[in-house]
Formats: C-alpha cells, sequence, structure tokens
C-alpha cells in the first residue's frame, strides 16, 4: 500500500462516515487540524497513539495504522504551477511576493532563511462585514547562514 | 526602459545612497513596507506622489517616475521552482501544505478561495530565546464560487 | 474512488443511456447547463438535490452522489498547451490576446483583475449565413488590489 | 529592429505623450480599441494608413511604420502559465472549463472548433452595485471536421 | 472504457484478425484509409454505419461502438518532441520549415492561417529507381484573420 | 555576427527594398523559392553563387555572404508548441495525425521513415469558390531499417 | 498488451530461465545481440522465424508472437535526460561533443546528416591492462541535403 | 569575455581566414580534430602551446589565449532534445538504443559504465558504393561500482 | 513484476516485521547500510548471497530474490527538483556550491571529474549540544580527461 | 550591475592576474576557499573587510566592493540537470541516494532535515595510489519537524 492508496481510503472513509477533518482533528485529541490534516493527506506523520486513534475512528487496519506514523515522502501536488485556484493563489504569493520577502526579511534578520521546518501556522475565519477573511499567521524561525 | 531596467537601476542607485528598503518606503510614507518594496521590484504601482518621493529620494529621472506608476506584468521570478533558499521555503511550504490549505479553508468557509488581490499582509520579528522568528500574517478576503 | 474515476463512470453511463449534457442538466433542474457539466466533468460541485437527480438519471450509487457534492480538486487539462484542437483554440486566445486584455482593463478600470471565482458565463449558437458561430458571454467582477 | 523592440519603443512613446489605448485607437479611426491595442503589443498588423497615423501620433520613423504593417510571430506570453494574476485568470477558465466548453460546444455543433481566426470579441464595463464587472463577449465562426 | 484502451483493444483485435488498416478502411467503405486509422487510433469518430462495420469486423460490443461515434480528445502523442523516429521526423520539419511557411503561405494569402480542420490530405507511394518516395499531399482551406 | 544576427539583418533590408521572399528567390534564379527562404530565415544554405546574388540584391557585405554559404545550426521555433496560430497548426496536425501516419506509411513500405533530409515540397494556391486552399504536396524517401 | 508489457513479461522469463540477451540472440540465430535485444526491449521488431524461436525459448504465446514482429512506437527513455549513470554517459557525449561531431561531420560531408536509419553498430570488449574498454562501431550512411 | 563570445568570435576569424577545422587542428600539431575543435568550440581546453598557435592563426589577443587554457563549463546544446537534424540523430540513437547499450554492456562486464571521460573516439569517411559512411569510433573505460 | 513494485514490497515486508534498514543491513553481514539500503530502494544489486538473505528474513520469493540481484534502471526520484524536504536539501547544496565544486576540484586537480562510481560515502550522526548534526562524508576518485 | 555581470568581471580579472580561487581566499584571510569561492561567484556574500580586499587584490571599483556584500539571489545552474559532467556527478548522487539518504537520516534522527543553511563543508585531496581521491565531508544540523 502506497502513501497515496492510504490518502485515498482516508478521503474515502471520511466521506463514508461524513466527517470533517476538523472532527477528526478533535477526536484524536490534537490542539490544531492543520497537522492532522496535513498527516491524512501524507505530508505529515502521526503519533502512535493518534494513528491508533484515526484507525478506528475511520474503520481502518494494521497497516495503515503502521503507514501513518512513518515519514512520508513529502509533495502534495504535481509538478509545475497548481492548477486548482485555491491553492494557485498561493502560488501567485510566491510569485509576486517572492522576491520582496526575501529583501525585507534579509534586511531585518541578516543572510538567512525563515525556516520550513521549525514551522508553525495557524489558519482561522477573520469576519468583516464585506466579506469574511482567511486568516493566515505563519512563524518560522531564522535560519542564518553560519560560518565555520 | 523595461520595468526590469528599472528594478535594476533601483537597486543600484539604493546601494550607492545605502539605503535601506524601510527607509525608502518611510520616506515616502507608505505605511507598510511590503507594497512599497514590491513596488520597487517590479510588481506594484506606487501612487503618483509616491513615485515622485521615490525618484526624488533616488535620483531618477520621468520615464522612471512614470513608469513606477503603471501597472506591471507581474511575475518575480524564474518558471520552476525557485533556485533561491529563502524563496524556496515559500514555495516548499505550497507543495507540502497546499492540500491542507484547500482542504480545511472550503471545510471551513464553503467553495471559493483566498483573494490573492483583496490581500494584506504583514512581517514582523518574533523574539525567542531559541533564535527569532519570522511572523507572517496573511488576511485574504474569501471569495465563494458564485450561481448566476 | 477518485474523482476522475467518477467523471469516467458518468461519462459512460451518460454513453450507454444515450443522454445529451444538456439532458442532464435541463432533468436536474439547472438553468445552464454549463456549471452541471463542468461539475460533472470534475471541476464544480452539485448541490445535494442536484446529485440526488444525477444518481437517481445515471443509475450510479451513493458514494458517487457524496463525491459530486465535493470541492474537487480542480484543473480538467494536462500540463502545457492543450492538445485538444477545439481547446488549444481558447489557450490560443490567452496567447495572443493575453496582454492585450491586461493593457485594456487595467486601463479602463485601474490596477486589479477579473475573477474566475465571482463569473459567470453563457454559450449559444448565434446563427449566421456564412456558417453559424459559438457566442460566449463572460462576466466576472472587477477585484482591484487593496491597500490596508 | 525586431517586433518586441517596436513593441517597447510604443510603450514608451506612448507613455510620454501620456496616451492611453484607447486614444491611440480612437485617433487612428479603428472601431474597437481591441485589434489596435493587439497590433501595438506585437500581434496583430495595422493596415497602411493606420500605421501612418500611429507613427504621426507616437512620433515613429519609416521603419517602425512597415513593421507594423507585416505579420507578427504571434504569442504574447512566455512559455508555462503566465505568471501575471490577470492574464493567469484567463488561463486558469481554459484550465478549468476547457472540457467543458468541448463537450458543450460539439454536443451543439458536431465535430470541429470555435475558430480563433474568423473570430471577433469585445470587452466593456458592466456597472454592478456590488462592484463593477468586466464582460467579455467573444464570437467565433464554427469550423467542422470535413471528409474529402 | 476510455479512448485509449478502445485503441488498445483495436490494435489487438486488428493483430488477432491479422488485417491491415487498408483493409478495414475499404471493409467500412472509406474512400481514404487516412480518417478512418485516426478515428480507429482515437483521434477522429466514425459515423454509425461505419462504427457498426468496424465492432463486427473486429468483434467489439455495443459500447465500443457507442465510444467510435464520439468526439475524442484529441492528441495522439506524449508531451515534449515525439520520441519515434517516423513521427519525429514531421515534427523536424516543423521545426525547420515552420518560419518558412509562414513568411510564404502569408506573403501568397495575406494575414490567416492554413485550417488544420477543413482539411484534406492524401498519403501515396511513389515508385523511384532511387527507392520509393512517400508522397503527401495536403490541402487547407485558408483562412484570413478578419476584422469585425 | 551570429545566424540569427544575419536572419534580423535580411528582414529588416527585405523591409527596407520593399522586396517579397518571391522575389529574391526568382532574383537569385531559385527553382522554388522554398529553399530559398529557408536559407534567408537561417535554415538551409545559399552556393555561392546564390550567396553572391542575395548580397547584392540586399546590401549586404563579406561576412553575410560567408555565412549564408555554411551549414546554419537548424531549429527555426522555440522549445515548445509553437505559439504562432500558422505554425501550431502544422504542430497540431503531427500532434492528431502522427500515430496515423506511422500505421500507414510503415503498412505500406515496412519499417523505416519518411526522410527529412532527402525531401521535396511545394506549397501553391488552389483555387476554391468556398474559399482558396493552401496545397502542400511533400515528397521524402523512404529509408528502410537496415540489418547488417 | 502494450509493447511495455511484452517487455516486462520477456525480463521476466529471462529472469526466470536464467538467459542473456547474448543466449538468446545466439539461440534465434542473430548475427548481432544488439538487434535482437532492442527487438526484445520493444525498440525493433523481429522476423516471424526470429520471433518463434523466441516464444518457444521463453514460453510465451501467440499475441507476444505477433506483437513481436510489429513495428512498435519507439523510444526507450522517458523524458528528460536518463537518469540511469550508464545511459546518461551517453547523453553526456551528445552534450559535450554534438556541435563537434556537426562541424566535422559535414566540413568532411558537406551539408547531411548521419543516417540513424541505414545504420549499423557494434559492441565489443577491448582488453587493456589498466581497465578493459567499451567499444563502440557506429557506421551510418551520410544522408546529404538533396536539392530538387 | 564569456566562453561563448570566445567561441563566436573563433568562428568569425576562421571563416575570414577561410580555414577548416581540420587545417587548425593540423596548425596547431594536434593528432586528431575532434579534442580541438571541441576545445574551439568551447568543450575543451587546450594547452598552452596549443592556444598560442590558435591565438597567432586566428589573429586573437591574450585574454583568448587564457581563457581557451581554461576548463570550461561544458554543454553544447540547449535544454531538451536538439533541434539540429544531425545532431538530433545521436540523440535519437540514445532514445531507441539506450536499454540496449545498458543491457549488453552490463550483461559483458557487470555493474558499471562506460567513462565518458576516460573516451577516446574517431571519425572517418568510410567510402560505400551505395553512399559514402560516417563511421564513429569510441572507447571508454569500463569503470565498475565499487564496494567499499 | 518490476523494480518498483519489489521495492513497494520490501517496504510493505519492512513495515509489518518492524525492522529498520540497519537491521536489515546487519542481518545480511553488510559493512554499511548504505549501499544495503539504496539497493533495497532500487538502485543498486545485491550479492547472491546478500539477497538471499534478504528474501528469507522478508519473507520474500524466488523472483524477488533473482530481481534483487540485477542491475536496476537507476534514478530514485522523479523529473524537476525533489519535492521531498530533506531530499531537496542535497538539491539546493548542488544548486549553491555547483560551480563552487567545479572552481575548486578543477583547479587542485586539473580538468577532469569526481567519480559517482568508484565513490564511498559514510554517514554519522555528530554529537553537538546546539544539536546534533548529519555528518556526510564522500570519497571519489578523481578521473582526468585524458587524450589519446 | 548585476551579480552575474559581477561574477564575470571577477573571473576576467582573476584570469589576467593569474590568480587562483585559493590564493584569492588566502589573500583575504578566509580559513577555506570554499565560502569565499561561492561568494565570487554570486552564492554568497562576504564582511565588507573580505570585500575590501578582493576589491584590492582585483583592481575593482565601489559598486562590485559593495555588491559583494550583498546577499545575492542564489542558484549558480541553469534549469534541469546540470550540463556540466562534474556538477552533473553531485546531481545523479542525489538521484541515485536521495531515498537512501532519507531512509537513514530518518532512521537516526526521527523527521526532519540536515539543514543546508547551518552547514559546513570541506574538500581535500585524498591520496592514493590507484589515482588520487576528492573527499569531501559535509555537516549539516539536524533539524526536526516541530509541533508547536
Amino acid at each position: 500500500m502506497t502513501r497515496e492508496e492510504l490518502t485515498l481510503t482516508i478521503q474515502t472513509r471520511k466521506r463514508a462516515e461524513k466527517l470533517t477533518w476538523k472532527q477528526i482533528a478533535s477526536a484524536i485529541g490534537a490542539a490544531s487540524p492543520i497537522l492532522t490534516t496535513a498527516a491524512l493527506l501524507g505530508q505529515m506523520r502521526l503519533t502512535d497513539d493518534e494513528a491508533a486513534k484515526v484507525v478506528e475512528l475511520l474503520g481502518l487496519g494494521d497497516e495503515e495504522r503502521s503507514l501513518l506514523t512513518e515519514v512520508p515522502y513529502r509533495g502534495s501536488l504535481a509538478a509545475g504551477p497548481p492548477t486548482d485556484p485555491l491553492i494557485y493563489r498561493f502560488h501567485e504569493l510566491v510569485q509576486v511576493y517572492g522576491t520582496t520577502w526575501k529583501a525585507l526579511i534579509q534586511e531585518e534578520f541578516g543572510d538567512g532563511i525563515m525556516s520550513a521546518i521549525d514551522f508553525d501556522m495557524q489558519m482561522e475565519r477573520q469576519p468583516d462585514p464585506k466579506g469574511d477573511r482567511v486568516k493566515i499567521t505563519m512563524s518560522g524561525k531564522f535560519l542564518p547562514y553560519k560560518r565555520y
């Protein structure tokens, strides 16, 4: 069983059980639904305990449980700019603001990068009379280029 | 003069004048340095008034002033994943979390996207004893797919 | 079951039942066949009610009905310019007129885009003695770049 | 002088003369600004008379006049999906609705294509209290696949 | 059943029956084998009558018959230059003579294209003592760019 | 001087002298304008005598004359499907009919290819009351795969 | 059965029978193992007699025998530079020496190509005290560009 | 001065001096014209002595002499399959015979590669009444995968 | 059975047996786990003896054993930059330091390459109070370009 | 002045002054030549002091000095696998061993990556009677995926 097959199975079971990602995350005691959803979509791994709860909730088996705790080969998108409009907008932000982020982060912090590994993220609904907004907060450790 | 040539000229003049992007943004009275820097890097346009101040600050001419107020052909990066490590990390976030963002935003808001046009962003330093962090806050209007 | 498999199933059932897309759209009470056809081809979602009617009409099952109401991962074409001549002609229009559309829309409306989300479209036959014509009318909300 | 250099020259002269594309189209007596703008951006050709007026209006020379009346090598965009958000939205429409257009046009007209050559297009502002809209009307001759 | 699966089935049945493409074309009463072969390879559609004869000749079923009369999603080659030497030579002709065809056709006919839809083609053996030759005759309607 | 620069020079001189490709071909005594035009566009070479006549006709110099007689690095189009509509239609013919040509040529001749080197081509106007047609006749030697 | 499936079957049967490519070539009486191996890997065709012997040797069936005598769609490698180190070295030779081969062959023979169809090749072990060498000898007919 | 500019200069000087690659190789005392031509085309380096002779022969300067002795960044072809027909035929050989070479070399020598660095090559004219042939002999050291 | 299928089987069996790569390498008596793991992931071959032990350890069959001793078609990654963050960092090192490695190795050794075939590698944990480090040591034979 | 132009200038001045990269690194007091060479090739930045010494050593000016201290847009290679054989071998190592590195590092350290930012590297000559070897030692901090 590949991780892609497991992701498809999870989506099928979730559909049959009429669960939301948030309900699954909450059922397994996860603080934030982002990491759990990413794991269920094949991009992160779960702890043994979390995997056991997912398996019970969705009616999966032993191999699925085991696979959920393995580090996956990450990358949720096909090569080239993503075709889905929601995901493309994030790609567009990188295209339009990429060099600006580089200029301002390195002006503020010096030479280095914002870590995508020591990284945290929240997503929330921001009520607005002109139309609610999606608010995303990211926080990544600044890693300076070292000299040895 | 192309917009790329103007961006190169601005970078050269900024270097000669030993200015930072924040100083330029502040000198032209911009609330946030992000939009100004993006405009100076050829991704946004300035108002007539802002362009006039940039031209004076950096010692540019009339064509430069005029070009700074035009809508640019956006896209700051070459085709393919960005080779610069700082910018690549943002590309990686889209690769790893793209399907998760889609799953959670559409679960919360229904079918639609987060606008990258009616969009706002801040970037700030988050002090941390284990190493300071880059904090980015994005807020984009949710646009539902309409039926007519 | 993936959405691609569902699309293939729908095409097979439609063929067996000798139905047209317009007949299916009409049978489920859709005002315009465009959104319905796009949904059946895996690019839009149906309401619960519409999905139920499609399922009955084509003899599908519960999982199909449920999947039809989910937001799909959009993108109906393989990477690269489309190889099918009918679809390629639209790609060609973007290639030839893309910069013209940008120049004229932004001259008229200022900096921003025509939304592809808050968007409506009709397609009709335009009788013409020299050969009938395909008439397509698009209307998308103009979204200005905002400053916050 | 390449056509790309001519396009850049025209953009520079237009900027210096503070003209809009509509003003140029109107000055040369063109019915619709679309074809004229496309020609000035290197995608169509002008008649001798139109080219002469453009040359006078923008202060160009003989080679420019001659080049404006030649059929260009068409294609206004770099390879790959366009990076500019306004133009990308049209690319996205092809991605999302391409197979739907094919299904409905061929259901209505039989096997063939909508011509992108025997083709007409208008663009107009559609006032709307919730935000004005861009309205685009396309009309292309249906060309059936022939049997000889 | 996808059209690709149907093409594979037809090739398998043709092999089992030891038929040539010309024999199949002749058996179904087609004037030229080109269109028939293209249809059997998934690039054109057959009339109901032709499809019925193919189905009988090759021992296929109802779904196959029906699918053969549908307009296919055209494109017989993978992305990128074709790897098969025979087909690559045609790709090479476009690479080497493409700009020449454009220069001479537009010099003779004005601005427009040679239709690939209102198009006819023959292929024949041209005996030659130095080695027989493949002779291909193409005829496509010239379609001028129209002004409306 | 690169061959691309020479091609651009030739196009500029031809424009200034108001010559057609056919007139140039005729002035240098070429039987068919195809090879001459291909050479002037950087895809074939001319004989010393032909090059001398071109140089005189267009007012070029010694290096140009010499370069015109050298074998060029062939390839008149950028990577990827050609963006120009006239040239794209030929690309489309290869896409749609490529496997058909392979099937029929190899059925008739056995395993091998149609040469694109020992190759001849004519292009002519075919008058037609429904609209004149472009007629292209190609003849390439069949080259069988040899066994040694 | 596709040709790729046949190739996989042959590799599986060869493995089970513990045969080498040379043994198979020799068993079917082929002069050189290159053409036979290429055919078994789906790039060439066998004669009826050779195919019959392969079928007997490897325990295959009728469809396999028939398919082995058909001209395949050639191309043994995925798009892009080959990832396998042994095959990549040949790709590297083309990258490094391609323009040199062109310069020297056309200087010696005039304008034309070395045929890859009327082509012969041997591969042999060249004993060497510093390490044995792979010796490859290629011989292809020079095909001059013809003028008609 | 880049190496590409030097290559262009050498081609221009060679043209002006009406020299062949073989004459240049012979004038500088090179045993085989292949390495010398490859160096002059920017793919190999010359010894100090050879570079001095080239500089004198072609009337170049000190920087050219120095640059000719540096190891170049190798790669004589643009990305993607080469568009020039002569060079493409070699690419085609890799496409068609790549897996065969791998199968036979590794069957004969074990796991490893044919070196493209410890490598030698000759090219010669092979007279043949049916048309002369290009004969290429390659010899590369076999490098076995080592275990440490 | 393809090598990719075998790799998937091995990963599934390893998961079921709760083994680590190091335990497998140790069980079959391999000095270093790198080569063994690479072989189990389809990039190297095992000796007959090693393969037999793997087969026993993981409960595989005869075809698996045989396939494990064959030279694979190497290449463990899809085309384009790797999407997995851990592997991408190595790709990034090549992007950032590639030209530096070339400059320094060729300055030290002369013209040639570091062999990736006659090559050895270790990987170890380097304890560090600020966070443990991954230490990788590579040693490849320098292969000079030879002149024959 | 772009960073690419500066790199070219540095290479030209280094050639004229007959300096090696090691001599430059040593002249500016750098501990290891790797970072210095990377900076001079446009991939790292120098300190003010180091830049001043480079400027003096190579006879550069103020803008060059300033540019050398700026963080560059990193990426020393064109898109696609590198064509230069020395650099390609490193790309090949990633292709062949990428999944092995991932398997073993994550088995040893848990989920995370080896940093390419908090990273150190040495390169040295390893004398060997069978041919000297290139020894590369890399050490990168392991960064675990964090949970917040």
